[in-house]
């Protein structure tokens, strides 16, 4: 990469000159742009972004806060964002948020110093600190947070998925196969956790259906042996659940596997209902009975949004009511669910 | 974010004054320094590195190709790639892969007009354009190649796993435990599917195995149902193969639905080996035997190889050789070999 002032230099002209060459604008003869722009051409000159962001104010980057990258779930919101993002001539400057978790609010104050034009946000699962919420507020660019909410930042647009109707579409499919008994793993920590069970007593409610706090297990460290192991105690009881419920596809992986492990079968010893359609719903067997979620749509929903946003910020518009996009989910029929016996 | 010039007119002082007071150099009084902070604390005023960048000629951000963020493989990579750049203020500018094929060279393009100090590129499957790699010669600055490697970038620096070794101790595993048949699912369009074929070939003439080149399928839709249709073919054959070596645990996940889904039995009528030691080869039943590689590893030891390349810049040392680094992998035994009846 040559700089404007190399190229000025080798083609003896000034660095205005040059400039106004490799612009396109007036205020320099015909044959001396030619010049130059064989020069750059030579030299593989790159306009310089940095400066085109200090003129113009915008530095068509967007922060992107992750909480991982370690499923297909949050690679396909990732593509979808980044599909928008670059059509659009934005980069994303990522930040994972492990890292955000650790080091707080001087995560966002980095997006700050590198004048962001705008956030994609995806929360942790536990609650950020006061002086986290403080500098997000103070960073006054759009931000759209995505698929998690959490207090704090209900001023904020939103994107995600019908966490609640997903809850209620997999207890209103075991109810139809004749279950009475479910039992459900949850995952209280996070915002879809909750929502998702709050779909599930509610479902269950409407039904009439008595709800057995003793087969109600929240899974208070995810990603351990932890739901693996409530599983097991779940499919050891006598007259248990002949069914469940499970936060998402990993979960419902450890049910099957504590069924293995009991000599149980799945589905004819119990049905389970997953969420996502992660890519290892289909691989497993049985394939799983999960509900499918839009992540690719939601990364651009999201960063369309954000898009959004930023053109409205350019028009000066009134400040704009955030707007909460819930993508719905829908049900797939896999192996692990059947009509009770 | 306020602008320097926004606390100068506040604060009635200068730019120059305001910025010698923000960043501590001399030349403004006590009392003013003191005052012009104080206003900036209450303007949430963040320096803004996009001049500090064209000042130094520093961007301090690294640019990362990613072919998919799509499991735990590349999300540990990326975290251990984050951990160290971020450690050394740096920030990532991310392009997924899928884009950078797409649009070919432009994205290498964009990297320089951000003027990105180094690249952290995970090769595509497909050979890239010569277009690409006039690109990638012409960027100039340092460029470390992680995981796959592809012709034409053999001049760079290189962190990946020792993939041919794997090869050689998936199968010599096997052959411990009595396996003479062993079948491989291996994908040659990657370089790692090539060296862990490798390894397999070397071990089984080593042990002066024959092998069978009916067993031997090239996957060549990696993530369609092509592995699992092979598969099927291998397990439905009269005298096949006892044991099985697959490119990735995916496809040994692969391997394992095809057998169910031909009431056959792993490990007992067929062996599996998997690679990659991936979050399912343990939550699936039975557990994969797999070769584990460290992806976190690969992540920090790549991410430090470029810091190295770039405080050699710093120091106008002479061009470097270009250094490999294979970091070793291990075998795990899971439940999906046993030995021979």
């Amino acid at each position: 990469m040559s700089s404007l002032a190399k190229i000025a230099r080798i083609c003896g002209v000034s660095v205005g000159a040059t400039s106004k060459a490799l612009t396109g604008k007036p205020g320099v003869s015909e044959v001396t742009r030619q010049r130059i722009l064989n020069v750059a051409a030579q030299q593989n000159y790159r306009p310089n972004r940095l400066v085109h962001a200090i003129q113009s104010g915008r530095s068509m980057t967007v922060g992107l806060t992750c909480n991982d990258f370690q499923d297909d779930f949050v690679g396909s919101i990732l593509k979808g964002m980044l599909e928008v993002l670059y059509e659009a001539s934005y980069d994303p400057i990522v930040i994972s948020w492990d890292l955000c978790v650790h080091e707080g609010e001087t995560v966002l104050r980095t997006f700050a110093e590198r004048r962001v034009d705008g956030l994609l946000m995806f929360p942790p699962a536990d609650q950020p600190t006061h002086a986290y919420l403080q500098e997000l507020k103070s960073f006054q660019r759009p931000i759209v947070v995505v698929d998690q909410v959490f207090a704090g930042v209900e001023d904020y647009d939103f994107t995600g998925s019908q966490d609640y109707e997903g809850g209620q579409i997999a207890t209103e499919h075991l109810i139809k196969l004749g279950h009475k008994n479910i039992a459900n793993l949850y995952h209280l920590e996070t915002s879809t956790g909750r929502a998702r069970l709050d779909g599930f007593r509610s479902t269950m409610q409407k039904h009439g259906l008595i709800v057995h706090e003793q087969w109600m297990y929240n899974i208070e460290h995810y990603g351990t042996k932890e739901a693996y192991n409530h599983a097991k105690r779940l499919l050891s009881e006598k007259n248990g659940p002949t069914a469940i419920v499970a936060f998402n596809d990993w979960v419902a992986l450890d049910v099957l596997a504590a069924a293995r492990d009991l000599n149980l079968s799945v589905p004819n010893d119990v049905s389970v209902v997953g969420f996502a359609n992660l890519r290892v719903a289909s691989s497993v067997r049985p394939r799983l009975t999960t509900i499918a979620q839009n992540p690719l749509l939601i990364g651009r929903r999201a960063a369309k949004r954000l898009l959004e946003l930023l053109d409205g910020e350019k028009a000066d518009s009134p400040p704009h009511h955030p707007v909460t996009d819930r993508i719905p989910v829908k049900l797939i029929i896999g192996e692990s669910t059947r009509p009770i016996a």
